[in-house]
Parts: structure tokens; C-alpha cells; sequence
């Protein structure tokens, strides 16, 4: 399991709330200084407008600078996600597949092991409901195989579904309905669909991040809740997630940011202006507290923390949404949908996955 | 676990569907003659335009002429329910929560054991609805309760809820989920809540049936699938049921009846024209396959079965509803979280309830 | 205006309950004899699995033999709608939108004439929700079109659209708010969208009726509403419908003549096995009361009549669906989305259509 | 018709976005000065946790310094209405039947008078569903008065209601909608219900505003869009609407405000620290431009503009809710339905309506 809490690192000394690695990566890179981190390798594709980004966080090092655990991160951002392109839609579908199966060999698993598709929040609230949708259209077989013979199963995986719901509805943590589950069908991999929280609204619904890390559900200050993982339930476990909310004090302590001469911004778009890191890459992995940093070098920080100190009792449980947030998860839940039915079964064609969905 | 699969017998003899032990009855008595049956108890209160029947089956041989597996039925008939009467529903409400407590005294489940509430049927088709709809609105507590001191729980019961979905959209039988879950969670009582088929239009929406012998998912030839019951679980099993369809068949075979003579309606409704049992109840426990009647005494029954083979292959998988089943299923819900949430909780009083309930 | 009620005239003699012109013809050749009416003209052609028919009743003659008003009916059928094949889906909106082209050219309606598109029906219940699903994703230009220069305009009509609610939650006759609004937006021909009933369950989401002879809302004895169609509104109004629920009465009737030697099936699968007409058509425009056929011929009528009368009052408000109705309502909603958004901008291809459409 | 833009004015000027004239009030003496307004006449009561307050904006003196266009607003804020409390939303609904009672004389609308209800906004929108919830257990009486004789109306109000939609989803201006419906039903009264913008947080779902005053759709530059008022309609407008959203904008320039020193809120709870009107009332009714302060007197109003040029382009669309939205408009759609059935009709008592109520 994690050594610490990664998201509360990013947010006690950022003030930033992210579930992107891609966006814990770029505001350590903006706050801190030149653009690599040790221990954490980045490659970045584009082709059409989509870019794919692959960020593996080797070590601890890596780990606790990023504020992330350690393991592979993929992002895919396509801004024409957002535009009711259905061209986009199938290209990003068909990357979001090739990546899946990517995963898949870095997990070792075989093409004709069980998967159990976990469409993790609530289908009752819209900005949560991104899990029980994906599970709308999904192709599930696992009923069907099991009584056909095997020579007849060729090319197709038995696949399961679950949306467990949330724990305010359940009374029951997540993880604990997952395991359960897994025992009782012998699932080899977890696929966790979810609903996240990013740092850009430009993001949202427009990004799609896969993650071998596992989820952490309602992570928090005196909120340790049971991690899905590899470590807790003994198999792979494969998050995909897409950014469908801002946290209010995010939003507020970027246009901070962007009011102060607009130096974050233009850092964020790859234009440091600081080549020099601010901060002992080492006295990371000792015993200092990592979110004291050096006194008198950084005043942003000092004003981000006040400022989060302030506005927590206002805005803490207020989101940031686009205003047609239920269409565009709607459309981004159908992108995720068809990759998976495509990556999924090896004797399903791409086209054949569009002509079953209506 | 059951030694027959008592709605195929009921339909093969019968060609009506239903899962209400009272229209069982009804439809064995109409039939077959007097209105006891061996091994069969039936009682019934009436107050206020709302009637309670309990109906024991004893044994084999009256679980084998009812077409029910022994233990408790009770069902609770209002036809106000139907009307959109707020008086009624929250009379409904209180009595339905009595019967609940009377199923806790019979299974010996006590004031501070877990229960988890299993809402089956799939929340995206209004009829199967039923299930997920009274989560909805379901006071959970067990993630609260697990992080009070035993002294602040007084009066109030750890209650989980669950909506495990449907094999179609799952891929895993409903009876693996919740064995799965139960014994991650320790329940000590689990409540099923499902949509059920009735004979009658009449009780679409405004019969709630509450039965100890759980629930046999998709009961039909060629579809034996894992039963949620008191043998699969290892704990009792509470299932409470509301009519949302009549299967076309049934409707039709109804129909049929009236129209010959009007016989049928005369007899379901108390009247039974004949006295002499014309089946020998020592016969259905033997070898003889039980839906062999003696050949040349049933000609209804011939035709019934003729009916039921001409029709099927049209009419299988057609339901009749009312027009207005979103709202009526809506109601009913209420109807059935508002008992829940009083019968589980003594330290909440009915008041409380509805208050706590927008 | 219509002279009679013509879903009236239906029922009292069959009670046979469609809004499919293609249903009443059928229901009267096969009870009244050879397979040709008198001022009707029926014409088919069917191409890869899919049935074009066109209906055109001439005149008074045929609109009495018919029930259904003098005007023009086309049915496309594909059985495919309801197997969750995107192709089917494609190539019937195509073959949709070549017909509702052909309805414009009949009723003469310009390539830039705006048009209003009332999407009828109720939106919170799930059978009757077809009109308002439809409007969901249809491209909707009007208010955009009229701050573009006309030059701009070249290709797009200007589209309006409208879900009105249904009388029993706004207390106002659909006719009259649909009056309200053409005349307050100068529209030139309205596209009305319904939910219908038919007689055969085969036909629930798999058939797609228009005509040319408006909207009879909650047609019914003492049930007198206002019309939606040419002589109400002043202009131009074709409907299109798909049946989605059958009549409770209907089905148990339909099941009687199966019963009855599978003679009715025959006929309504075109091999009629009567020749000769059995009333005389001149005697139906007569002063007798057409629902008073010759006395002693038509046993079959007789009853019925009977069942109709006697089952009216347990089934009258009672549907018939599949199980799966949400998700099939769905499915050929999108189905007539994409037809209409392809007939009504000569400027747009079906492939732009598609790609627009999530 | 208004003379100015009112909500263009709000913005410009302080980069707040507010539908509540309360909250247009204290902003203004916030930023202006002494707690009183030339023109505007606040009157307030409070009584067990739920606070009614009267604004008169009673010339154009008034209306133009609080950017509201003269007429009566009163506000209702029920903290208790965000905590699934029962009694607390009965309470609410009581006073602000009271409170419809009360514009309804001052409008001089009679007990027997036609009233139009207009649930305004998208369905399918979580945020801006609203309108279209509330009419889903309006008493709907109109079609059925007019059936009835006189004497047996007594007490019941002819009541009709519509859902027009949006302008994106329908292409005509929804004032057209509700025009062409108002001149066909005779309607004497239109009472239409709105989601609002607040400019605090606290106040979502919250709060309920009614006013006389009308409603101006998208009212923002180049918008410029049909009015929904007495001089429109000409019958009386009554807008009852309740803030679901915060624009991202608004929370940000708050948020700096409050990291400044915390004045603005010490100001907006009625601790005004400047005594000094800064700008000369009747200066604002002469030819400068409103939004042009003297210069070098305010810089944070220069902050708050710079920001607002800065923010618009990245935040524009962005809307704040709590979590759990689709929830608390559920609860208070619930609310404002039952203060409707209360005021509409005096022959129905309280009591009754909530039973009619599920």
C-alpha cells in the first residue's frame, strides 16, 4: 500500500486538487523549478489533435515528489471530446483501446482472463455518475461463456460488471463490496471506472487518464478509507478515470495565480521560467515534514495555504462544472464504452463494436 | 433448498404466472375446490380499507399443492395505494413496518444485528425498477455506526444497502454479489426487494408481499440459476415484493376464463362453485410427474395448456402495465423505504421518519 | 375535419385497437373479404430486410372501409430495430428521410420553409416518450439562422422545435399551445412525433408509420379533443409515430382468434381465404350505423363485441409492452432524430449528420 | 420595458452575478456606502430559523442603483432547507404560499383567475431543471374546470402549466412560447418558475425569490433577448425562482475580496465600514456611462474588473454547485410545487394538499 497520502501532500503544499498525474507533474515542474523530476520519466505522442502522454513514476523519490504512487500513468487528451465530434470520439475510442491492451501486457494479462468492470460512483448525482454509465452499453459476456464450450469462446473474454454505488448509500466501503466479488467469480483484473476532480477546467470531460495504481476512494485528512488495488484485492487493478469536476478552492487559487502576472499559466504550458529546483530533492525522502518547505523561499506558497486555510469552510464541498455537464459525460461515457468493448475481446472488430452499440 | 421449481408448476398446470402466495392460492382453490388446503394456513385482518393475509405453508405437500416453498407469506392489499393518498400511504407504511418486525421475531434477528438491504431489478427499465428506487431514500448507518461507541448506537441498527444489478448487465449471478458481500460485511439479515408478476391487474402497485423463503431469480425451464434463500446464504432472508406486470399470458388465459361463463372471476373472489377436490393430494407427493392430471377430468386445463403453448412463442416476453408505472412504482417505494426505515431503527420514532424523508 | 371517429368506427367492430393504417387495412380484408378495398391504393417495396408501404386512402369510400381519415400512410418496417444493429439503424433513417422529403414534396413544402417539430407525449412515462426523446438531439437552427445573412443560410432550414406536455399536467389542449406557437413563429408545416398503439406486438419499435392527416389526441367516446392537423392549424402537418404499447383489449382478442383455429394469423399474413365481400360498401355511406352489421353473419364479431364490452372495464387502461421498452424507445428515438436532421438541410450530408449526432 | 440592462450594470461594475436582489443590495451598499438606498425600501421579518425579506425598488433612482428594475422582491432563506428537514420545508412552503397570496394582490389578480405556470429551463440540465420539476406534482386543474358547472368550482382555481424549454433546444425565444400560449388560454396571471444565479454559495437551494418585476432570458452583451413581463404578456408576471448555481467568476472575485482583509463579508453581513456615499446618485441618472466610476477613487473596483477581462475567457461557462445538487433541487422543487397547490386554490387546505402529494 502507499507510504502517505498523496493527494493531501499535492493540496496541503499546492493548494492544488488533482486526480491527473499529468497535472501533479506540471505544478510540482511550475512551483519548483526545471522540467524532469527524478524518478519520473515522461513521453508524450500527438497525432490528429489527441495527444497521449505516458508518465511512469519509477520510485519513491519520484513518488513523493509527484504526489502520486508509484506506476504507470496515461493520459489521452483530445479537446474535440467536448465538441459532439463523433470523428474524435472514435479515434480517441480506438487510442483508449490500444492503451488498455498496453496495460494489459505491462499486467500480464492473458487474453482470455476475466475482467470485472467497476463503474465506481453515484448514478443518481451527474458529475459522479460517469462509472454506471460506462456500464451502460458495456458488452458483457461472463454469463454467456460460461456455458459455452471453450472452442467457441475464441476471441471472446468473459467480462463482468459491477457498480457498487457510493458509500454514503451503501453503508459498506467500495473496496470491501470489490473483494468480495472477486473472491466469489475468480476475476484476473479490475478495471475501475471513475469519475475525477482535475486542476483545469479545460480538462474536464476532455481527458482521460489510465492509471495501474489503483483507486483511493474519498481520500482525505481523518478519511482513510480501503484502498482498490493490487495490494487489496491480490489481482491487477487498472483505473480509468475522466476529469467531470474543478474543486471551488482549486479554481480560486489558479485565477489567484493568473491575476499575479500570469506566471503559473505560462509555466503550465511549458514555459518555465526558473531553472533552478527550489528544494532539496533528498530532504524529500527523509524525516522533515515534506510540506515544510525552506522558510522565506517561497511567499506563493505561503499565500496558496492561507488562502486554502480561508476558503476551505466556504467552498470545500462546492465543485466546479461546465454548464452541460450531463451531455458531456453522456458522450465521454460512450467514448470509454466502445474502447473497452473493443480491447476487451480480440475477435470484435472495431466496427462490429460500433454497429452493436445503438 | 426447493425440491421443485414451484412457479413452472403453477404455470404448467395453470398458465398463470405469479409470484403473490395469494393469487397461488386463490388459483389452487379456484381450480381444484375447497377453500382449505392440507397442510396450508391462511389468516386475515382487515382495517381501514387496507387487508393483511398471512398465509403459512407447513410442508411438502401444502409447498407442493400451493406451487410455494414452506414458510411465511404475508401480503398487505391497498387499493388506495393507487390513488395517490398521502393518508394511506403512510398507513400502509406503519403496518407494512409491523410485519417487518413480526419476520425479525419469527427468524430471531435482533434489535442490533447488521442488516443488508438488496435492491434487486435494474434501475434503467421502469418496471424492474422497484428494487434500486427504495435505496434510494434508505437510512444507512452502518458506516456511521461503525465509528460510534456502542452507547451512542442505542435504537439504532447498522443497516447496508445494495443494488447489485442484473445478470444481463452484470454477468454475475445477483446470488454470488450479495454471498460475496454478506460475508465481507458479517450481515446477520438480509432483505431482498423486487418487482414481482401478478395474476391480477387489480394488485399492480398496490399489494406489498413480504415471504422468509427468499428469492429463485429468473425461475423458468432451461434458467436454474443460484437462489437467494436462507440455504445459499447462510442467514434469513427477508424478501418483500410489489406487482409492477402481469405476464401477457396470463392476462390473456384470464380473459379466456371470463369470457366462459365468467366462472373463474366468481370462484378467485370466494365463491368456489365446486366442493370436491379433484386432484389427490397423496398422488402429488409420489412419483407421478404433478403436471399429469388424471386424463378426461380437466378439460379447462387442456385448454389452458393448449392456450400456453399457442401463445408463448408471441406474447413470452411481453408485460402489461398500467400507463401511469413510473409514478405508481415511485409511490410505492416511498411506501417501502418509509417501513424500512422505521421497523430497523427503535430509537427512531414514525414521526422522525418522515421528517428525515423529503 | 374528419366526418367520423375513425379509431372509434374500428374498435366497435373489431375491437382491434391501432393507430397503424397498415394494421386497420389488414384487420379489414381479413374480415371482410377479398384483399382489395375500394378507394384505397396500396403499394410495397422492400430492400435488404426493410418494407416501405404506402397507403393512400382516396377517398370517403376507402376513409370508411378504413377508419382512418382520406390521406396518405407510409409504414417502414424493419425488424432489425429491435436487434441492436447500427446498421438497420442507418439505413432506416436514410429510407425515413427519403420519405419524409417525398411528404414535403406532396404537401408542398419548400426547402427553406421553417418548420416545428412537436415532440408529443409525456417525458416521465417511459411508453409515452417517444416524441419528447426525439427532440433531444435534433439539430435545431431557427434561432440561429435568423441572425445569419440568407446568403449564409444556403443548405439549413430553419428548424424549431417543441415538447408541449400532455393535457392531463398543463390542463391545456396540446392543439392549442401547438396554435399559439405557429402563429406566433410563421411556421410553414409542422412534424408531429408520437407514440402509438398498434395491434401486433411484432410491430412495437420496429415500425416507423407518417401521414399526412394530423394528430387525433385521446380520440375516444366523449372524449372530443381538438385535432392537430391541416384544418386546425392552416398549414401543412405530418405525423410521424411509432408504436410503442399494445391495448390490453386488443392482444386478449387477437389471442381468441388464434385460438380459434390460427385463421386470423393466416389472413393477416396475406393469404385471406375468403373471397367475397361481406357487407356492402355502398350501405357504409349510407344512413345506417356503420358499426350494424347484417344480422346472423358475422359470428366472430358478435363475439367480439362481448369480450370487448366485458373486458374494457378490467383492462381498459392496461399496456402491453416488451420488457425492454426504455432501452427500445431509446434506440429508434435516435432513429428518427437522424432521419429528420437528414431531410430537413439539403446542406447536409448523412455522414455530417451522424458525425454531429454523439 | 427595463431602460437598462440591469444585470450587464451588476457586472460591469463589481463582477458579480446575481439574480437576488438581496444580494444586488448588499452588494452595492457594500461597495457604495451607507446602508440605505435612495428608492429602495427593505423591510424585514424573521421567524423560527426562516427569514423573509421585502425589497420595494420604488423609482429609477432605486432601479438603477441596485440594478433591478423597479417593482417588489421578496426573499425566503431557510438554512433548514439544505438539511432534508421535513418540517422546515413544510414551514417554507406555508410562507411562501402566503407570500404568492400577497403578490397576488398586489397584482390584483382574483381568486378565480386563470394562472399560467411556466417552468422555465432545460429538463435535462441538472442545474436548470428546476422549473420543469415543479410542475411534476402541480395540481393541474384547468381541462377539468372547464367541464364543471360554476357552483361546483368554488374554491378551485383553473390552473395550467408549461414546460417551453430552452432557446438552444427549441429555437424560439421561450417569451414567444409563452405569448402564444397566454393569448389562446385566456390566462390572467403567469407565474413563472426559474433556477437563479446567487453570488454566495450559502444561499444555494437555500433561498426562494419572488418578484413582480418579470424574467430577461440570458440577459448578458449581445444578448439582447425577449422579456417575459406585464408589458410583454400584458397580465401580471410573477417570477418565483430559486439560486442553484454561482458563476466561477463570482466566487473568485469574492474569494479575493476575502483574502484582502475579509471586508467584503464583514460588509455584506451588515457591518458596513464606510459611511460616505463614493458616487453621486444623481449622476448615475444623467448621460455618463454608468460603469464609469471618478476616476482614482476605487481600485478594488479596478481589481474586480481586471479580474473579471482576465477570468471571463477561461471561466465564462464554468458554474459552482454543492455535491449533492441533484438532491437539493429535487427537495426544494418539492417546496415551491406545495406553496403553489396551497395559494392557488382556497377551497384546498394545507392538509390536504400535502396528502395529495406523495
Amino acid at each position: 500500500m502507499e507510504k502517505f497520502n498523496s493527494e493531501d501532500l499535492l493540496f496541503t503544499k499546492y493548494h492544488i486538487r488533482t486526480d491527473l498525474a499529468l497535472e501533479s507533474h506540471q505544478a510540482v515542474i511550475e512551483q519548483e523549478g526545471p522540467p524532469e523530476l527524478p524518478g519520473v520519466t515522461v513521453h508524450t505522442e500527438e497525432e490528429e489533435g489527441i495527444t497521449l502522454t505516458r508518465i511512469a513514476v519509477e520510485n519513491d523519490l519520484g513518488a513523493r515528489l509527484m504526489g502520486k504512487a508509484p506506476g504507470n500513468y496515461s493520459t489521452i487528451q483530445a479537446d474535440g471530446l467536448r465538441e459532439h465530434n463523433r470523428d474524435v470520439h472514435e479515434k480517441t475510442a480506438q487510442l483508449l483501446a490500444k492503451e488498455i491492451e498496453w496495460f494489459f501486457e505491462q499486467s500480464e494479462v492473458s487474453a482470455e482472463d476475466t475482467v470485472l468492470v467497476v463503474g465506481l460512483g453515484n448514478w443518481n448525482a451527474t458529475p459522479d455518475s460517469l462509472g454506471p454509465k460506462v456500464l451502460e452499453n458495456l458488452m458483457v459476456t461472463r454469463h454467456l461463456l460460461e456455458m459455452s464450450p471453450p472452442e467457441l469462446r475464441r476471441g471472446l473474454r468473459p467480462v463482468a460488471a459491477l457498480a457498487p454505488g457510493v458509500l454514503g448509500l451503501t453503508g459498506i466501503e467500495t473496496g470491501e463490496i470489490i473483494l468480495g466479488v472477486v473472491e466469489r467469480i475468480g476475476a484476473k483484473v479490475v478495471i475501475c471506472i471513475d469519475a475525477l476532480a482535475s486542476r483545469s477546467v479545460d480538462r474536464l470531460c476532455s481527458t482521460i487518464q489510465l492509471s495501474d495504481t489503483g483507486i483511493h476512494p474519498g481520500a482525505g485528512v481523518g478519511n482513510r478509507r480501503l484502498a482498490i488495488n493490487r495490494e487489496t484485492l491480490g489481482i491487477p487493478v487498472i483505473a480509468i478515470g475522466v476529469p467531470t469536476v474543478v474543486h471551488a478552492v482549486t479554481i480560486i487559487t489558479d485565477a489567484l495565480n493568473l491575476m499575479e502576472g500570469g506566471q503559473a499559466r505560462d509555466q503550465a504550458q511549458g514555459q518555465p521560467g526558473r531553472t533552478q529546483f527550489k528544494i532539496d530533492p533528498q530532504a524529500l525522502l527523509g524525516k522533515e515534514p515534506p510540506s515544510a518547505p525552506p522558510a522565506g523561499q517561497q511567499p506563493p506558497l505561503d499565500r496558496r495555504q492561507l488562502l486554502g486555510q480561508v476558503l476551505d469552510p466556504y467552498f470545500g464541498s462546492m465543485i466546479v462544472t461546465p454548464k452541460e455537464i450531463d451531455l458531456l459525460i453522456d458522450e465521454v461515457a460512450d467514448v470509454v464504452t466502445g474502447a473497452l468493448n473493443i480491447a476487451f475481446h480480440e475477435g470484435v472488430s472495431y466496427d462490429e463494436v460500433f454497429k452493436y452499440l445503438s
